[in-house]
Formats: structure tokens, C-alpha cells, sequence
């Protein structure tokens, strides 16, 4: 290894992009990164004081990842041999990634998908093979079982960011079984769709399956991610993978209090639910939108050549969502978050207005 | 690649020990992870409830690491554009190891050294030269010199956990001019040190000096990690190796709100000086001790044949040390956390009544 080595990995990384942060408002509407605005501020305060009166962060959490683990597998209804914790999820992928890749891995996945897992894999030199979205924002399962041997990892994230769409559970379980090499399924947003294949953890001994409480328990400032997989996994990333103390304290004790009260947050996650068919059944009826299903947390929606128009004039009314371009054949595409129901009703107040 | 691969590489990293945590007892005064009670309970409290005053968990932490790095820079007069920061300074290591190294790298440092950072070299089959302490748990300057062509990466806590060890500055100096490859100094114990090398980022292009707020700022439950190096390693870690909000919410709020306060924690780190003086000379009364000079918030005393025994007839007495064995000629092994002064005099008042 030569003495310039150091200076030409860093020359090497400055060409890429990296994971781009929405730009940073003050006083907007948040509607850009699929946060949880349907979950009350009261309701998270009262969280974080519960949480408060349980900790001394002068000390490092020892065992405490322990104990967010025992209330998680009480949540899932999955032993607790079978849950690891993280960061949050970005950082289980990062391990996954670092630790299990290399130049000569392949990684299939959708095109579109989770933007952190896309900058990730170019940060590791891993080649990738995109499946992309059909014209109507759906995948071909076919296309998937036709590239499985080509590829090592399969990374999908169901319900896809940003589409919202999810696999039929028979046609995901059949590609799982089918896939001989890795298989993170990332359900991040997993409380808002239809199912979950959680349970194939017990039988397929190469499954990942990761979640987070950043969206539906509306934690995501507190980073807090977990996964499920079989035994042996969870022991060797827990033991050795995984730092001593990935989560801090206070990540921890109000992930606890937030897991205890989860009947709450799936109270929410119903009328998140609710508000998502309003939000896809009022921007429909505008009908110049290409509104595309969803079942997740926010609703994407193609404008043709006004994306960025729409974007910029929302942005104006105090309205931040995500503008994503051009995604397969479909022009301007939006994203825009479910936030609480007068959030919702701005918006679609703010697009009616635009369109006036 | 071969389709078990996955089932291999679990298989190769199950071999690995891991970073072995400390026991958790309850209900003991624990003087074994070098946290700081020296800062009082209520001091940090107050800590924790204003930083709660400014935080929105629901939201991801946009613009919070931003302004985590301005209150840094402001605390040890660095510019912005020389600071990173990370999810405790073990994320930081994390990072550059896998980002930066192979099994082609090799990494000089000293034997002993921090611990995670070792279980990570192994973890990453990175090959290490380990320069062992002197008779006297001091180091040679020249062995560095001379095994500094040999490696590609220079990694040295200074002072050095578990010893307390610090190389004169004007030796560490000239090491760091010499070595050329990348030069990670950690400084996490600075605070109770005689100097930095902190303004030698200014020169030197291939040096990273990490930071912590776990020791001499009591944070150690919040993980937060930073390092000061050239502008281009800092853009290019922030915008792209690191992750988009490696920190939560109350990590970055109290973060701030504690360097705002430096005055007082450099107060506490001034008594922590005078405790260490204080434990140094009582030990070394007993006359059947080695005990080793210190720099760091902890000390390091070799008690023969007996280490085991004492480490467990304090625990009996609720009191949690450090057992670390043989290190170099010395047997027995113990390193004691510098606490509140009560928590020392009931260490010193253990120690001589096992004695007697």
C-alpha cells in the first residue's frame, strides 16, 4: 500500500454525492421526510418526562439495549433472541453493508428505493441491479425471480419510499423463499400497510427484517431502529457487529415507555390510515394528478412538468414536501408526508388554491 | 462469490470475542468506566431539562449536528470547518476503519490501547503492530519511530486508557510529523491531561484528533463523539461517510447546552486532579502496590497476585472497579475511576480495610 493512500480514498470519495437532507425551513408545515405530525407533541412530551425521571446519563446505558430489546419482542410478539437494535436502521444497514460486502457482491433492488441504502452501497463500491417501477408504480415480481441468482443481497423496502407500494404477501414470501443469499426487508413503514413477513424470520435463516420507531411511534429524532432475524444472527451482530453502546440513554428509556403504550400509536397509525385515502381520494378528484397508492406514510403523486412549480409554490404557502423529479416515465413527481389532519387539510387547501 | 458466503462470514465473525462490557451491578459506586460523578447529579439535570425545552422528537434532527459543531468550535477555539462529529467517538473509529483500511493496512499502536478500538481492528482482519508498555507502563518513543515505515495508520489514545500514560508533547510531536499514513490521536481523557495536540490539524493534512463529551463532560449515556482534522477529511466525512443524522435530538440539545457551560465541567475535571493526586499518594502509602502515574480521569495499580481477590472483596463492599489481568510484567492489574470525592474516600477506605 503505497504512502498516498490515505489522500487518494479521500480523493476517491469526495466524487460522490452522498445522501441529500431536505433543505432545513423555519416555521413550515413538514410534510418532506415522513415524519409523524399525526401523533400529538402533548403525547411525546409526556414520553420524554416518563423517560427522564428513569435515567443518569453520566453513566453509559449497560443494559440498556437489553431492556428496549424485551419491550420490542413484547410489541412484535418475537423472542427476544430474535431482535437487535440500532441507531437507527441506517445504521444496522451500515453494519450490514460494511461487514458483509464487498466489490464483488451484487445487490438487487428497486429503482426507486430508500435513498440512504442507494448512497451507502455507492460509498461501499457495491454493484447494484435495479429493478425499476412498472408504468402504474408497481413491481414485477417476475422480474425479481429473473435476476434472483445474479445477485447475493436482496434489499426491498415494502412499503417502498418513496412509492408506498407493497408487494402482494404471496408474491414477497415466494421471492424470499426463492432468494439464496441475503434478504433485508426493510419495514420501516411497515404499521401502515397491509402486512408484514416478520414471521418468516422463525424458518428462513437468511432473513433481515428491519424496523424502526421513527415513523409510526414518531421517534425519529430519537434514532432508535431494530431488526429481526434468526438467533445466530442477532448473537454475532449483538456481541460483535454492533458497538457496546449504540443507542443513548434517553433513545432507550423513552423507546421503552413508547413500546408500553403502543395500543396508541396504532390508534394513529389507523387514522394516518384514514387520512391517506382523504389525501388520495381529494388529490384524484383534481384530475390532473397521476396519484399513485400507498401504503405507507405519505402519498406520491406525478404532476407531469409542474413538480417543481408545485414544489416552490407550496414552499411559499408555508408547505415543505418532498419533490422527487423524474421517477421512471412518470415527470414531477411529489411526495407528500401524512402529518395530523389539519396539516392534511392545509395542504390539499394550499394545491386546490395553486390549481385556482 | 459463492451463494453460502452469508453463512461463512457469520461463521468467521463468530470467532471473534467482541468488546467485553463491565458487569452491571445495582446498587454499587461505580468506578469502572471512567464516567465522571464528579459532576454532580443535579448539575446534569439541569442539563437534560433545558435541552428538553428545545426539542420536537418527532422531527429528524436537520440542522442539529450544524449547530452541535458551532458550540464546539467555540469551546476549543477550532474553526467549524475542522469539526465532525459522531454517535460517540466510537462511530467515529467505526467509520474511518471500515471506510479507510483492508487486510492490506496495517495499524501501529500501543499494547495496551482502548479497548473497542482493537476488538474493531479485529473485526475488520486489519493486521496491528502493538508496541507493549515499558517496566515502568511507560512508552518507548523510539520503538514508535522505528515500526512507523512499517504502518500505514498510527492510532494512540493519549493519555492511554487503561495506563494513564502521556508521551511529553514535544515526542508526540515529532511522532505524528513522522509517520506518514493516517494518524488518529484519540484525546478523550484531554481534559485531565497536561496538553493537547489539537492546533498540529492546522499543519499536518494526515491527523485526526477525536474528542468526546463522555468524560470530562459527564455525557457519557448521550454518545457523543467528535474529531477536529483538515477541512477536506471533515467535508468529506459529513457530507458522505457519515450518516444523515447520526445524532438524536437530546444528544445535540444537551450537547450544546453543556459547552455553553464549559467553565464549570473544567472546574470539575481541575478537582478530578486533585482526587487523582489524592488517590495516587494514598495508594502508593499502602507500600504494597505499584501504582502508575496518571493523566486521565482513572489510575492504574498493580497489586501482584492479588487483583482478582480485591476487584471481588470491593465488589462485596459495593464498589465496581476495573479488572484488567496481566498487562506487560505486571500482574493483577486494577484501574479505579477517579469519582466524587466521597466515592474516592470510600474507595481508599475499602482498599485499606481489605488490608488490614
Amino acid at each position: 500500500m503505497k504512502k498516498d493512500w490515505f489522500e487518494k480514498e479521500l480523493e476517491k470519495y469526495s466524487k460522490l454525492s452522498g445522501y441529500k437532507k431536505p433543505e432545513k425551513y423555519s416555521n413550515v408545515i413538514k410534510l418532506d421526510s415522513n415524519e409523524n405530525y399525526a401523533i400529538s407533541q402533548e403525547f411525546i412530551e409526556k414520553v420524554i418526562n416518563t423517560a427522564k425521571e428513569n435515567m443518569d446519563v453520566r453513566e453509559y446505558p449497560l443494559g440498556g439495549t437489553e431492556k428496549l430489546v424485551q419491550n420490542i419482542s413484547k410489541y412484535i410478539g418475537m423472542p427476544k433472541e430474535m431482535i437487535g437494535v440500532g441507531n437507527g436502521s441506517d445504521q444496522i444497514i451500515d453494519l450490514f453493508l460494511s461487514n458483509f460486502t464487498s466489490k464483488d457482491t451484487k445487490i438487487l433492488t428497486s429503482d426507486p428505493t430508500f435513498g440512504f441504502f442507494e448512497e451507502r452501497c455507492k460509498l461501499y463500491s457495491i454493484p447494484t441491479i435495479k429493478i425499476p417501477f412498472d408504468k402504474n408504480m408497481t413491481l414485477n415480481l417476475e422480474k425479481f425471480l429473473s435476476n434472483s441468482k445474479k445477485a447475493n443481497i436482496l434489499y426491498l423496502d415494502t412499503p417502498n419510499n418513496p412509492t408506498g407500494f407493497q408487494f402482494q404477501k404471496k408474491d414477497l414470501e415466494r421471492l424470499i423463499r426463492e432468494f439464496k443469499g441475503l434478504v433485508i426487508i426493510d419495514e420501516a413503514y411497515v404499521e401502515f400497510s397491509d402486512y408484514s413477513i416478520v414471521e418468516m424470520t422463525k424458518k428462513v435463516n437468511n432473513l433481515i427484517v428491519l424496523r424502526t420507531l421513527s415513523k409510526s411511534f414518531g421517534l425519529a429524532g430519537l434514532r432508535i431502529g431494530y431488526f429481526i432475524a434468526n438467533e445466530k444472527i442477532i448473537d454475532i451482530f449483538t456481541r460483535i457487529i454492533q458497538y457496546p453502546y449504540p443507542l443513548n440513554t434517553l433513545a432507550i428509556e423513552a423507546g421503552v415507555i413508547a413500546l408500553q403504550q403502543s395500543k396508541h400509536f396504532t390508534d394513529v397509525a389507523n387514522l394516518v390510515k384514514t387520512e391517506r385515502s382523504r389525501i388520495i381520494t381529494n388529490l384524484q378528484q383534481m384530475k390532473i394528478f397521476e396519484v399513485f397508492d400507498s401504503k405507507a406514510n405519505f402519498v406520491l403523486f406525478a404532476t407531469g412538468g409542474s413538480g417543481q412549480r408545485i414544489y416552490k409554490a407550496l414552499i411559499e404557502q408555508g408547505i415543505s414536501i418532498k419533490n422527487l423529479g423524474k421517477i421512471g416515465s412518470h415527470e414531477g413527481c411529489l411526495r407528500v408526508t401524512i402529518g395530523s389532519q389539519e396539516m392534511n387539510s392545509r395542504f390539499l387547501t394550499a394545491i386546490r388554491d395553486l390549481l385556482n
